[in-house]
């Protein structure tokens, strides 16, 4: 392909060419009108559309034009409903193209590796697969509308602190199990038009000139025909981005990065073709984006904002309910609103991804419009953290002549941006005291949270008989909870990331975000649950949990293995019934274990879910089709999937700690056997399927070692080359030449 | 040094010089009777003269001459006792005196890193300085009779899978701080006779042939003079193996390797003065173990076993002591002894340490001695872990009968040995069953337990009242245990490894023992109670802890930090005081925190300890003086030890969970300043003491998300050379550039 002639390059100049590579302004590409090359907007986000005002003075985050405002991606990936992003997708979709869009920045499938992440609320969850497929369902929705979506930021960005130079430290195995399988997936099953090249380095080279990431990685093995742009600034040399992959390079630099170019073809560093590609693929993404989808689009923001409300209460996970305290129906008497996030509600996050939004719902506003009647509401503590006695008072005050309390908690807004790290996970201590304080004059308190990334629970959690965790919810999320509150919508969110009891359990805690320039992925591959899980240390919320007004049974699992090694399939059934009163959701997890392995692997993992509506009482058979894939780890030794055989644990549950019915099923394969050389050990060519009965054979009535088992533990890890030299020529035998020659 | 001439070697050709770089036999070095260079006898092992038979046909670790079997070193390491481990050692040396040995292979001094290396009993802790102190006194007790010592293995020598082949990955700072630690203290403290190169890899290098571990650290960082010997059979190469630093390769290699360093040195690979370098080692090896301590040593190996008694009585760890039910003192009535090990004991683990045990004394034995006619035993359990329903029935038969039941629990002995690891750390199944089956007719339970490696007490520690942990004790380990039962000797033996609440819980859980030939020390430095405490996850037993028939008080703890930097010397004093009724020991534990500090630390780590003996109402005051080194981290940054200003949190007290007084002091030092290039972030600069204030200089009223502060913490992770081109030059100046050129 790189020595592909692109016709539509013939009448440009290298100039001109070159120009092409980097942005025109902050926000936009580079037009060549001669050649009918017209300029492409490209603009965030992920989760609202953050258009420049061009009315603005100078580069701004804040002065944008007006959006409807999303759930953020820490709520969307709670809702674990595919469908659900495709509709939020589309609804992006169509203000982008509505103000002229060609290319939107999102969505963001970095795992969340840590909760102190400062943009861990722009990204979807801990877990690859629910990452992957939520995020290839917002860009399904993205692109219907012949907008194209930006995956981001590729790869292992995964903290804010140095987010410029250090480099993430990863092992391979790792890479390609967490932090590079989301990316995978989303360019696999929904094309995405672009991917954007993060910050950092991995494994020492810069994101954005990563020939490993862009070019054998991502085109190579996945793929991927769009187009690579950096993220805005991470390009530090054009000329080595351009010979690793990237294509575009933003924002602009002032013609800089394009004379780079121009010098680096002229004496050779750089070849022409490679600027070819890359500049035959911004014209690709020009043509895929223009004139696709709905020729006049208009973007219908009423209906945007219905379907912002509905995603928020999709997305709320209801983390506890002792004594059925939700939902607050009527015979639930008078209620008190305390906190002030009721009134001003904590809806996005900061940085790049902060939407103008267009209108703001409050849930005190909702609530009163509900059931204006039963509210009495009370601030309880500012927004800037302030000390204020006076303030718990009024609220203690409200809460003791109510029936019940409502506490709406969160995390300021100025701890959760991009660009800088948190330091802690729990609620401000103003916050806390009020609850307590509360507490004091009542038992009938409803917790209701609001913040991006988690916040630690334990401490407060007995004080609360429900927790509603809303997140970052959107411009209409404050409708969203007072329906969950209420009863007119039953919650269904999952959560997408453990909480655990404590921050410093968390994996990466000891080696975030790391020093000297360096972070290293000392957990590897175990990263949320796989961790807490295989660890077996307790958690205050398991991954995948969350409750619903309603209860669910399984029942009827079934697990039949067809084919083998790679062409193995795992049909997987079971029966899902609403036992309850009400209609509910229920989020069908399924979990793989692989039960013994040449190689450490986590004790399950999610590989496949399913979110189900059911009336009361109504049951439906969910079916699944899992794939070698889904039973393989990334061998290092083999340098691809590998699929052992051997019995695999088939759970499903609700939760990665609410396993309802397991099965074991044998997978057929290939055994996996190491390479042997005379380097390898002796217990090495033991375990071998060949090797190990032509050394036994070799050895008999020779090496005493071989057939004394207390020696042979002695010995086992003895290079062979060694055994040989030990037994004084003993072992040295044509047969065993012939074998090496021939593996 | 290197070109240094030796007078010893002229009469030497180049082949004899290069024969005496590897062994003659298994044990010995080789002679050049012309030259008058005499052969010497290196041989096992850490606990006990492990010498091989010279009757015996071929190589074999069980057929050696008998000799005094001592505690093994995870016991002697629970003693925090270094006056025990120099008398340990002196008995070590007469016993290898008197048989004409001149370097005993030990100790080790390994870091425990994970409960699983099948290993750990020949290591002394997860802790570097308790290894190191302890490691050093044992050498000091060796050396002091004219023996030399082997300090093994040398280094990151942590597992017995792959040992032989296995790559540990391990970055410099973890290294310097825990795993090289503990050979640090003992080379520059107790100037061991020889060092032996471990089996592994480190970081890629095989240990016998790493010039950074061999050379630059060991030699020129630390001084040492004595010579590198290899494990046996860990020269793969021997040309490489002497040009990293490596004196003599053992056993021999029938002339091959001798073969390869001539040929080396005769075609140039090899530089003839490395190679004279190690010969002259040897030579000053045996000039050094020639003729030294006493002229005619005589070993008393009845004292030896007394000394053995001493030992293990000092050792045992008292875990739990409810309802003071230990000691068994007249009053307890009949006492139920309950499984084989009471008769058959656990004293020593497998492999090369194996000692051929001048005789054996068994705690059943002992009790009978000691209380003859109060004691019931039966057996519970067969040594082989066969099923034994009618055992089961038999002891708690006994039980039942008798008023209180100590019941002997431990791990088998084909579980614990060099070579290979374990895979859990539970007790034998039939073993729980008797401890359950007696607990149905008595509460009132002792356990003793046997085990090398920690076990698990989770499951049924809540079933004994007592647990007293014995370790493998050595030969006279059953006469301590009844001395201990019975209140003759009142315990003060210390945890020097945690016991966690599960195997998972380990940090090397998920990394060890690795695949693909690479072991991952991801967990980094916070290795055994440095995670535990850091990461907040509970323990079963913490390291550090015991507990002892007396009570001890804490007071008037005094820190005072004197002079700066490099030179600061933390003086620490605190009153220790027995307010019990009986005599007893006490291990006072110093533990240092850096409260703020510009790389990640453990929260608290030992940097000192005293073991004091106090008669009932006794008191004593222990002061220790810490160094800059003791407050240091190893900087990658700077290359070198660091201490940084601000404070240190001194805390003392009797486990790293039971700190007992606290003081916080300030020290001196000069600030830790990156340094500063074009490429650092816009924050390293902001925090650095002159560029911070430089850049707000020149920044003012040009740039302004300098003076903004929402703008700057979404830009400071942007390195200065971008923030300068984003500036459009109006950063540009010769201050910074003047500071640049200056630093």
């Amino acid at each position: 392909m790189n020595d592909h002639h692109d016709p539509r390059l013939d009448g440009l100049t290298l100039e001109e060419k070159a120009a092409l590579l980097s942005g025109r302004s902050g926000w936009d590409t580079a037009a060549i009108d001669h050649a009918g090359i017209p300029s492409i907007v490209l603009t965030d986000g992920p989760h609202g559309l953050r258009l420049h005002n061009p009315q603005a003075s100078g580069f701004s985050f804040t002065d944008s034009l007006p959006a409807t405002c999303f759930p953020t991606a820490a709520a969307l990936g709670s809702s674990w409903d595919p469908d659900l992003l495709t509709a939020v997708g589309e609804a992006l979709g169509r203000e982008s193209r509505t103000a002229g869009v060609s290319v939107l920045l999102g969505p963001g499938v970095n795992i969340k590796r840590s909760p102190l992440c400062g943009r861990n609320f722009e990204y979807l969850s801990e877990d690859p697969v629910v990452s992957g497929v939520l995020g290839a369902a917002l860009v399904a929705g993205v692109q219907s509308t012949g907008v194209g979506a930006s995956v981001k930021h590729f790869a292992a960005n995964n903290q804010e602190t140095d987010r410029m130079t250090v480099s993430a430290e990863v092992d391979e195995r790792t890479l390609r199990e967490i932090y590079l399988a989301g990316f995978e997936r989303v360019v696999k099953t929904a094309y995405p038009a672009t991917i954007m090249a993060a910050y950092n380095k991995v494994n020492g080279v810069h994101a954005a000139q990563n020939p490993w990431l862009l070019t054998e990685i991502l085109r190579k093995e996945w793929g991927f025909d769009g187009l690579v742009v950096s993220d805005w600034g991470a390009v530090l040399d054009p000329v080595a981005a351009v010979a690793a992959g990237l294509d575009l390079e933003m924002p602009a630099t002032g013609g800089l990065s394009a004379a780079a170019l121009v010098a680096a073809v002229r004496d050779g560093r750089l070849a022409e073709s490679a600027l070819d590609l890359a500049a035959g693929r911004l014209l690709h993404l020009i043509e895929r984006t223009a004139g696709r989808g709905e020729p006049n689009p208009v973007a219908d923001v009423d209906q945007h904002h219905v379907l912002a409300r509905r995603a928020a209460a999709e997305s709320a996970v209801l983390l506890k309910n002792d004594d059925a305290i939700l939902p607050l129906n009527t015979g639930a008497g008078t209620i008190a609103v305390l906190g002030e996030f009721a009134r001003t509600p904590r809806y996005q996050g900061a940085g790049s991804s902060r939407v103008n939004a267009i209108r703001v719902d409050s849930a005190l506003d909702a609530l009163t419009e509900a059931a204006g009647d039963r509210i009495r509401f009370a601030a309880g503590f500012t927004l800037t953290g302030d000390e204020g006695e006076t303030l718990i008072a009024e609220a203690v005050a409200v809460a003791g002549a109510a029936d019940v309390a409502v506490v709406f908690l969160g995390l300021p807004e100025d701890v959760e941006s991009e660009g800088f790290d948190r330091d802690r996970i729990d609620l401000p201590e103003a916050q806390i005291k009020l609850l307590e304080a509360v507490s004091e004059v009542t038992s009938e308190i409803v917790v209701v949270l609001a913040n991006g990334g988690i916040v630690q629970t334990t401490g407060w959690d007995h004080l609360a008989k429900a927790i509603l965790e809303g997140w970052l919810n959107g411009q209409a999320g404050g409708g969203a909870i007072a329906d969950l509150l209420l009863g007119v919508v039953n919650p269904s969110g999952r959560l997408a990331e453990t909480i655990p009891l404590r921050l410093e359990h968390n994996p990466a805690h000891l080696n975030f975000p790391g020093s000297d320039g360096t972070v290293r992925y000392g957990e590897r591959l175990y990263v949320g649950y796989r961790y807490y899980d295989t660890k077996r240390i307790d958690v205050a919320y398991p991954f995948g949990h969350g409750l619903s007004y309603t209860t669910f049974a399984y029942s009827g699992l079934a697990v039949v293995a067809e084919g083998e090694g790679q062409d193995t399939v795992v049909r997987v059934s079971v029966e899902v019934t609403n036992t309850g009163t009400v209609a509910g959701k229920e989020v069908v997890q399924i979990y793989v274990g692989d039960i013994a392995c040449t190689v450490d692997r986590p004790v399950r993992e999610l590989k496949a879910f399913a979110k189900v509506d059911l009336a009361a009482g109504e049951s439906t058979v969910v079916e699944v089709a899992l794939d070698a894939r889904d039973l393989s780890y990334y061998s290092i030794a083999a340098g691809t999937w590998v699929v052992e055989p051997g019995d695999f644990e088939i759970a499903v549950g609700a939760s990665s700690r609410d396993l309802r019915l397991t099965e074991v099923v044998s997978v057929q394969a290939p055994p996996v056997a190491a390479k042997l050389t005379l380097d390898s050990s002796v217990s090495t060519w033991l375990a071998h399927p060949e090797g190990g009965p032509l050394l036994q054979r070799i050895g008999a009535g020779r090496v005493s070692a071989l057939s004394d088992p207390v020696v042979l533990r002695m010995v086992e890890e003895i290079p062979l080359n060694r055994l040989i030299a030990m037994s004084g020529g003993r072992l040295a035998s044509p047969e065993l030449d012939a074998f090496l020659t021939r593996s």
